[in-house]
C-alpha cells in the first residue's frame, strides 16, 4: 500500500445496511441484559419473542488510525421492554475529547446524552437531522418510533468506546418511556448514582487544557 | 461554558442548506478564475451569465478544536464552462493525514482525487453514496448532472485546507468533461506538472510514521 485507496459505500435505506463495509455486528436482546428498568418484562420478552436482533451496525474502519475517521450505519429495530423504548448500550469515548456525528436517515428516535456531572440533553432525530455529540458526553440512541430507526455516523478513528462509565453509575440518569399517547417521556432512573467529583474534575481539567490523549 | 452543548441541524434537501449552521459561504464564478481549461468560455460565461453563485456551503464548527469535527452541507449548481463541468476549488488538508467523508444527498456528481505522486481516482456519488477521502489525497467535487448536487461532509476540525498544492502543479492532473452523450469523461490537463520527488517522499514518510502534526 502506497496510499490508502479511496472507497465508496452505498447506503441501502430500506435494508438499513451500508454496502462495501469492512465490519458488521449485531446486538441481540440478550446482549442488553441489565440495561432496562423492567427486568421481568425483559425476561418475558426474551422467552416469548426470542433472542432477536435489536440493532446492527455496518461500518468502515480505515487501515491506519492516526487522525483518521470511522463511519457507518446503525439500524435499530422498533420495540419496547415494558414501557421503555429499545436503546443502544451507550458509551463515552475512551479518548473522551472525541465527538461523534449522527445523521438521521429513516424512522424517528433520539440521542440521549449525559454529561460527566449528570446533566441530561435529548436531541430528537428524524430523516435529515444531523446530531452533533460533543466531546465528553455519554450518549445512547433510542428508537421512539414504530418503524426501524436508521442513522449514519462518523467519528475519529482513535476515539474508542468506554461502556463502563454507564455501568458504574447504575445506568444513564434518565430513561425514555412511552408516554401513553404515542409519544415518549423521560423519567428518572432510580438506580443512577452520580460520578465522583474527582472523575468529573479530571474530565473538566482535560477539556479546559484541550488535551488530546 | 462547562461542556460544549449538543446541537442538531436539519438538512433541507430541496434548498441544499443546513439549518442552525454556524457558518455559510458562497463561491461565485469569478472566485474560480483560472481553474477551467477554456478561459474564453469562462470569460463569456461570466459576461453573459453574470457572476453567479456556483457552490455554497453551510457548516458547523465546534468552539474547541482538539480532536473535534466539522460538518456541513455543500450545494453545487449544475453547469459547464465550455465542455468542463462545474467544480469546487479542491484541496489537500493542511494537516495532510486528515481524511474527509462525503455523503451524497441529491443529484449526481463525483469526487476527483489525486495522490501526491499524481495517481487519479474517481468516485461517483449519487444519493446515499458515502465517499471516503483518505488522508493525503487532493480532492475536488464535480457536478456531472443537470440538477443541483448536494453532499453532507465531515472532517477533523484541525485538518485545515491547502489550496496551493493544486495551484502549484498547474491544476489537477485530470479534467472532467462532457462526453457528448450526456455522460462525463476524464481528459489530461496539459498544464499539469508533477510534484517534486522531495514533496512526495516527505508525505510518504509522514504516512508510514503515522505522524499526527
Amino acid at each position: 500500500m502506497k496510499w490508502v485507496e479511496p472507497i465508496s459505500c452505498q447506503v441501502d435505506l430500506q435494508q438499513g445496511l451500508m454496502h462495501n463495509a469492512s465490519g458488521h455486528y449485531q446486538k441481540r436482546l440478550s446482549d442488553l441484559a441489565g440495561l432496562y428498568a423492567d427486568d421481568a418484562a425483559f425476561k418475558a420478552e426474551l422467552s416469548h419473542g426470542g433472542d432477536r436482533v435489536v440493532y446492527e451496525v455496518t461500518e468502515w474502519r480505515p487501515p491506519a488510525r492516526s487522525g483518521d475517521m470511522i463511519f457507518g450505519l446503525t439500524r435499530m429495530s422498533p420495540g419496547k421492554i415494558g414501557e421503555e423504548f429499545y436503546l443502544t448500550r451507550g458509551h463515552i469515548h475512551a479518548v473522551a475529547d472525541r465527538p461523534e456525528i449522527y445523521y438521521g436517515q429513516r424512522g424517528e428516535g433520539l440521542m440521549l446524552l449525559e454529561s460527566p456531572d449528570g446533566e441530561t440533553r435529548i436531541v430528537e432525530i428524524n430523516a435529515q437531522t444531523v446530531c452533533y455529540v460533543p466531546p465528553y458526553w455519554i450518549h445512547r440512541s433510542v428508537n421512539t418510533g414504530s418503524d426501524e430507526f436508521v442513522m449514519l455516523f462518523s467519528y475519529p478513528a482513535d476515539a474508542g468506546q468506554d461502556y463502563d462509565i454507564i455501568a458504574h453509575s447504575g445506568g444513564m440518569r434518565r430513561r425514555i418511556m412511552a408516554d401513553g399517547t404515542g409519544g415518549w417521556k423521560q423519567v428518572d432512573n432510580a438506580a443512577w448514582q452520580a460520578r465522583s467529583a474527582q472523575t468529573v474534575a479530571k474530565l473538566l481539567d482535560q477539556q479546559s487544557a484541550g488535551v488530546t490523549l
